[in-house]
């Protein structure tokens, strides 16, 4: 069989080895614009910080040594400009000599990636304005950086790759601030939970500036300062991160079914025509929980759906079960993960959520280097099936993570998911699993033992009315009063049983433990604010 | 409702504490023999390497800090020593007094927990010969090896916690020995892996000896000796950490079921007897996967348990689902961890268990700190259900014993399990994640597009009439034909196609490589040595 796969980075360098490895007889041609295949597009940022400091580790593989491990033919430097579907034939550019060439297939694999987009706005071409897409791109920024005089950086967008680099750039010695057009940062995670990592960002000397439009790039030659619709930002470097847009317009006309220029697929890796297969960051996929087409431009979508369609290809009949939106991403001192549905998405996809935000220990609190995850969970009230998870923390988020898509992938219920036995030492978890604690407070949570506002609802303004009381270890909370809970054999003086009450603590477990006394003694309008004081500002 | 709570160390504090937050309106009374609760039984190994600094860290809470906290009575220093089912009475001693006392109740639980055995040979009670079970015993360890003239400690017992204490006394600069009965360490582990993390474990300063019977201790007051099967070993300090038995005995004759000791129950904590709970290390749970009784003297199962036991007393139907046996370990620069079913159990179990072992990234391999993991992975050959998996490695082992632990408590097949959006950047997992790159590569063997030798297999004799062929990166061994992988175009010379040849490499990916280029060039008779060099030694 005779394969043409169009572009070689994540997911055709993926699907041409795995199509020699199915069949050596196969005969594979990788056509690539660029001069790399198979970099590790994931690991830019951190060439910028020096966290990988050679070049070399940025490439997975040349094309030589490439082609020598599976037997593709590689060409790089080669830019198809036309599929002909009729007759199986792809036209491309050899753009070293500018020769135009013609391939015949029996299967064309189009994954050609996506281009980083462009801002409308004067100015992107100044010195030290770049993208951070290919090797090139961190090799660039990084010299820019190393020469010495980038004093302050601005990035613009702030999702995950704008916050690594943001990272990056700030571990040497640059100042950033962060740019985002959106209402928050982190697309993928509920508006609280970016608020709370927008807020450690801050702390962490990462600014991080939401609803904000870049308008224009202003220096002499190089770039000195960066418009935007709030305030001018003095800029030595500006990093654009704002979004990516496949690379398809060449197959406009030929009748190949897209999204937003974005290549559909059925489960398979199969496109609309007859023995055309798309995959990778130019290609839709779906999501497995709500079974829609989903955009999933991650290398790990690439390299996962990349192998079940090589073997489709070869007459296997591989159902890819789709995406999740899993995310994971270090940020100085606080990792954040995520997959499922946020609350808000749950809500539009016509579940009817149900979630609670729990801050809990993710080891032994006296094991060294114990620390706190802020966990999200989600689920649906009427099935209780598992929607999502949004973790937060120094630790091991993507533990929390992984287990959730597990759960998640298979169905689970809250029920199926309770109570496992997950791993336990001091050193690693908590006896009962941060997961686990936080599935059992919402289940309390639904069978009315935890009577709660949510952050986002506190931020709403649905504790007004409420009196604040405060029930952290020690008095926290100026001008509320404070009820140390051990003391509480009864009523407690100054509190009316009848009385809208917000009980506050640091995390959520005191105001917890308060709520179930004071419940037994007669209270009956007492909320506890979930995440306490850790993750809400509150005032008296 | 009246409860006597027998025993307040995890279970016992967890059941009683839970029973009040339930309603308040119970009497709860905890009578506990010792005079410290709750206490950190994990965490001792810690405290004596002083990785955990302070003893007040051992202790989660007092007796009198629990007491307010949660409204349960504690009496500390007393001692059940008798049980009335019929008359629902319980009589107790206060170990300071010597008084009896005699309390009714109208549900009891027994979460009386365990002791260590003390082995039945001579001296034993020879000064610096401890127990690892109280935090007194990490205390009293931790004196005498800061005293500063403990030069070479035996311990005595390969399981988890000796392997701890082994650790922690090497990080204090005393030579550890480890002695153990049993064929292998780390109870849990198939025998292969076992015997990789001894060889890591010799290569680290941790000697383990296995298949040696401890005869005697001998010392002038203080041990000098410890004798046994094969020879003897000098020790200033010796660590008997040789198995537990539950403090069950003052139950007999009173009808209670158990199996060697350890209280029989039901899915729900109740034991045979009416009002009479029990769980934690003197009770019996069930494993979830096979649906038998099991042992699980954990701090995880105790809690875990515990708090639905309460629930059920409080009239809940909630069905504890059950063990997995799941375990991690933190040994020195290595972790190890497991759940579910080994190869051996699977097979005992009835399953026609089939596994694989990969070498595999930990992370993305350019990222700094990326280490690899080895992971056995056990599923069944006809059902294709995800059975068990251990792993062992530098990072996060943890997690992948999580997936695996959801992914079999939600009766997940390999193929439910396959291609999860699994968390991925690179300072976290690899694109395609360790766990689905196992399960990948378990699915090739079933396939038999993987054919293989495993490690047991190997070490068995099964290479036996194979000539060793060498895939690895570089030659590296001696004696054995060297093929380099990308060079094969057609028939090795010197390399028959009917001959039967194992292909070794590193890690097992390169023989795999090579193994699939041999077969399309007409080799009918290849096997890749599962792990590779990494876990065999291999002669040609």
């Amino acid at each position: 069989m005779k394969v043409v796969v169009l572009g070689g980075v994540a997911a055709g360098t993926k699907i041409a080895a795995k199509l020699m490895r199915e069949n050596r007889g196969n005969e594979v041609l990788v056509l690539n614009k660029g001069k790399n295949i198979s970099y590790a597009g994931c690991g830019l940022p951190y060439y910028v910080g020096h966290v990988i400091e050679d070049r070399e580790q940025l490439i997975v593989n040349t094309p030589e040594k490439y082609a020598k491990l599976t037997g593709v033919t590689v060409m790089t430097e080669t830019e198809a400009t036309k599929v002909d579907p009729e007759a199986k034939k792809v036209t491309a550019v050899n753009l070293a000599t500018g020769q135009e060439q013609t391939y015949d297939y029996d299967k064309l694999v189009i994954s050609v990636g996506a281009s980083p987009i462009k801002p409308p706005i004067e100015g992107c071409d100044l010195e030290n304005v770049f993208f951070v897409r290919t090797p090139e791109d961190a090799i660039r920024i990084r010299e820019a950086v190393d020469a010495g005089n980038v004093k302050r950086a601005v990035v613009v967008g702030a999702g995950y790759i704008g916050l690594e680099i943001a990272e990056n750039l700030k571990l040497q010695g640059v100042r950033p601030f962060v740019l985002d057009m959106a209402e928050h940062a982190l697309p993928g995670f509920d508006a609280e939970m970016a608020e709370y990592v927008e807020g450690k960002l801050q702390e962490s000397g990462i600014p991080v500036v939401t609803k904000v439009a870049v308008t224009g790039i202003e220096g002499d030659g190089k770039v000195e300062k960066v418009l935007t619709s709030k305030k001018a930002y003095k800029a030595d470097l500006v990093v654009l991160s704002a979004g990516i847009r496949p690379n398809t317009s060449f197959l406009d006309g030929i009748g190949l079914e897209m999204f937003k220029g974005t290549i559909l697929t059925n489960g398979k890796g199969e496109t609309n025509l007859p023995d055309i297969y798309a995959a990778g960051d130019c290609a839709m996929v779906h999501n497995a929980l709500t079974e829609k087409a989903a955009w999933s431009p991650m290398g790990s979508t690439a390299n996962i759906s990349g192998r079940l369609i090589a073997q489709n290809m070869m007459g296997a009949d591989f159902g890819y079960r789709g995406v999740l939106g899993t995310a994971v991403c270090k940020l100085p001192g606080l990792n954040v993960g995520r997959t499922g549905l946020t609350e808000a998405q749950a809500e539009a996809e016509g579940f009817h959520p149900v979630s609670v935000i729990t801050v809990v220990d993710d080891k032994a609190h006296y094991f060294p280097g114990a620390g706190a995850f802020v966990i999200k969970m989600i689920a649906d009230k009427d099935s209780l099936r598992l929607l999502g998870v949004q973790v937060i923390g120094a630790g091991a988020v993507d533990k929390v993570v992984d287990i959730a898509v597990t759960g998640i992938m298979l169905k689970g219920t809250l029920t199926d998911l309770a109570d496992m036995d997950l791993a336990y030492a001091p050193p690693f978890s908590t006896a009962i699993h941060p997961f686990e604690h936080t599935l059992n407070v919402l289940m309390n949570k639904i069978n009315g033992k935890f009577e709660t506002f949510t952050p986002a609802e506190y931020a709403a303004g649905a504790a007004e009315g409420y009196k604040v009381v405060d029930a952290c270890l020690a008095p926290s909370i100026e001008g509320a009063p404070y009820v140390e809970l051990t003391t509480v054999e009864g009523p407690v003086e100054g509190l009316d049983p009848e009385e809208k009450l917000l009980l506050v603590c640091n995390k959520g477990k005191r105001a917890y433990l308060l709520q179930n006394r004071l419940k037994f003694y007669g209270y009956k309008n007492t909320k506890v604010l979930e995440g306490g004081i850790t993750f809400s500002d509150v005032e008296a």
